[in-house]
């Protein structure tokens, strides 16, 4: 592999020194000895580029619209050559947007949820296409799940990523059990052709061990990285760049896909990469779709909700109330200010928040009580959201179908 | 792998010991040291049946039909399950034919239309469904062929398949670019679930050099061995039994194959496989596309066809027409002879050459000429055929559509 794939090389990103490794790759997520993830260090390993407060400027001074959140608060944190797409977009020059999701339990958590609020904004700031992949293959391979369970959970999950609002005209969502064929399966192949053995092992760590459908399938998340994949959206087109908006620890698919785009006559694709979503319990990993404890879904009650925050977020706050008056919260550990800082829309709210909880004159009960409200309310949004999606809309979404997007 | 698999689990059928290993494999064949293939120990190392003269009168007697010459000869030789074929026919219980063909070049030659003549007899005799895959992807992953010349060269070689006179009502051709999605890939996915690095190591020869498309691409040549690939032929029926005709050389894909089929729910595909055609220079392979000398192509014309049997059939006949006259032609290595057996349709003619040519009766010349007259005819009946296969007839077959075929 090339220049990309370089810092690597020899296997998935991990810590050489220390007692325990931070260990990130697209399947799990450790941190290092102290449970936390040095994102600086991250950027250093997977040789993506930091995304600076510039760049957020030049999307909104491009865009004429206030950056999300999640660019101002650094949660997109990373890139790859999103300034080349900005200067596409200043030129008239076409991108489109490829996001995906797993699909591995019934209803999404807000974790989920994330990388496609922040696809929504792009949509909508840039007006561009946008191709959803449904990797419900990938789930049947790494999880041994039934392949009818991981087609049904496809279309379920289809609905709640619909619900955050994506405009029909311009959104194609694919299950890979559906629509692998044609133009599509032919990027695969092409895919495969330039990757070995030996580079997925390097690059994912896999082993002889490993079965041949895992062995191949980066190359399936890699292809829609390629417009000439989407016939009815962009007929032979190889000129239309793709930006791709994901957690940071699916950048080795597309350190591979970068490296081998060239070599198959297609553009690199773009990135645009987040910082995780951390679990109710603290920032030592992702949140399992299998630990309901772990995570508030958007299928929870409002009481459930309060009742997750209450239990399980961890927080920075001190021992004892005097402590807590005296030294203020520990921000850099807390989950509920960092949950705040995804969700709580207002700015001015969120800064005061900050500085009266790290003070210590505001109490962990009273961030807790603020947090709940926000996210009782965005999951209440949500779910009346989700009761509009019937079954002839998921199929209008999923059709393929004569498109007009550029 | 189980039981199917045993006799080659440590890699492609090879000889241990003498200088030259014979050597088979879906890619190549090699022969041992004297450059001669011995079928039997093949039949031992791949743990395939022997097709008797006893099964060969059952299947006269179930269809009420003579047998194919291929199958009088002994040139489909083995088998795996073709007695639970049989019991099905006797029953009335339905089953039907895959076979397939890589397409590495313009024009098919003569040896590529043994499984086809084969299994359009078996066709015409059982009056059963057919699939043909084209495995335009395979040539791409194996030959670097560019993938828009591999579909080209696809279907170019399904006119040359159509020439064969299949029955369009029951017969679907499709080639896996094309057609690769939906349950077809989700079969794959199932297979590829079951089948591991090692695995196909052990059954392929595959190394970690190999690209990831090679180690996964069993799947897809396993894959139609399911009914339920297919269903708008079959609907989700997986009780209609398949049946594979094929060179013993694709016996590895389908022990894996069969290996694969109980765990994922499928029966297995039964397996009818025949020695090789050999080339004009003699038995030690395969015939090449890429060495027009190696073989008469369906395209060549009269002159062509009786310059390369006078050129370069390999002879068993004396070295002088002396020896010649008191010893007789060496019939095991004549490759008149043996293209004859394949070709020639008159039984007692064909019985009558082998006496007066293996005697020293006839000579070498007469021979050649006794098989240019064959093979002049078999190729301008062929260039007839195929003369009548219009673009629109190609769409026909190769149309998704329903097909009531059971």
């Amino acid at each position: 592999m090339a220049e990309e794939a370089k810092p690597s090389a020899d296997g998935p990103a991990t810590e050489q020194a220390g007692e325990q490794e931070q260990s990130i790759d697209p399947w799990s997520v450790s941190g290092g000895a102290d449970g936390k993830i040095d994102y600086n260090k991250l950027l250093e390993q997977f040789g993506c580029s930091k995304l600076t407060e510039e760049l957020v400027a030049r999307v909104e001074r491009l865009t004429g619209k206030p950056a999300h959140p999640f660019l101002k608060r650094g949660i997109f944190f990373a890139h790859r050559d999103l300034e080349e797409i900005l200067d596409c977009y200043e030129k008239g020059v076409p991108f489109y947007l490829y996001t995906g999701r797993g699909p591995s339990s019934e209803a999404l958590h807000l974790g989920h949820l994330v990388p496609f609020m922040f696809t929504k904004y792009l949509q909508d700031a840039f007006n561009v296409p946008l191709v959803i992949q449904l990797t419900d293959d990938e789930k049947s391979l790494w999880r041994g799940l039934d392949i009818d369970e991981a087609r049904r959970l496809a279309r379920e999950n289809a609905k709640d990523i619909i619900a955050c609002g994506f405009d029909v005209a311009k959104t194609f969502i694919f299950s890979d059990f559906e629509f692998v064929g044609g133009a599509f399966y032919r990027n695969i192949i092409r895919i495969q052709r330039c990757v070995t053995m030996n580079q997925v092992r390097g690059i994912f760590g896999f082993t002889p061990e490993d079965n041949i459908g895992k062995i191949a399938f980066p190359a399936v998340q890699a292809a829609p990285s390629f417009p000439d994949c989407f016939p009815h959206m962009f007929g032979t087109r190889k000129d239309v760049r793709c930006l791709i908006p994901c957690a940071i620890d699916q950048d080795p698919y597309f350190r591979m896909t970068r490296d081998v785009a060239p070599r198959i006559g297609h553009l690199k694709p773009a990135l645009i990469e987040s910082k995780f979503f951390p679990a109710l319990q603290g920032e030592s990993g992702k949140m399992s779709a299998s630990d309901t404890t772990s995570a508030i879904f958007v299928n929870d009650t409002p009481a459930q909700i309060k009742e997750k925050i209450t239990k399980y977020a961890f927080s920075g706050g001190g021992a004892t109330l005097e402590e807590h008056r005296s030294r203020g919260a520990n921000l850099a550990v807390d989950v509920p200010w960092k949950y705040l800082n995804f969700f709580m829309e207002d700015d001015v709210k969120l800064a005061k928040i900050g500085e009266e909880y790290g003070s210590g004159r505001m109490l962990t009960g009273e961030i807790k009580k603020e947090l709940t409200t926000v996210l009782t309310d965005l999951v209440s949004r949500h779910q009346r959201a989700r009761a509009q999606v019937t079954e002839d809309v998921v199929d209008a979404f999923m059709a393929v179908r004569p498109m007009h997007v550029l």
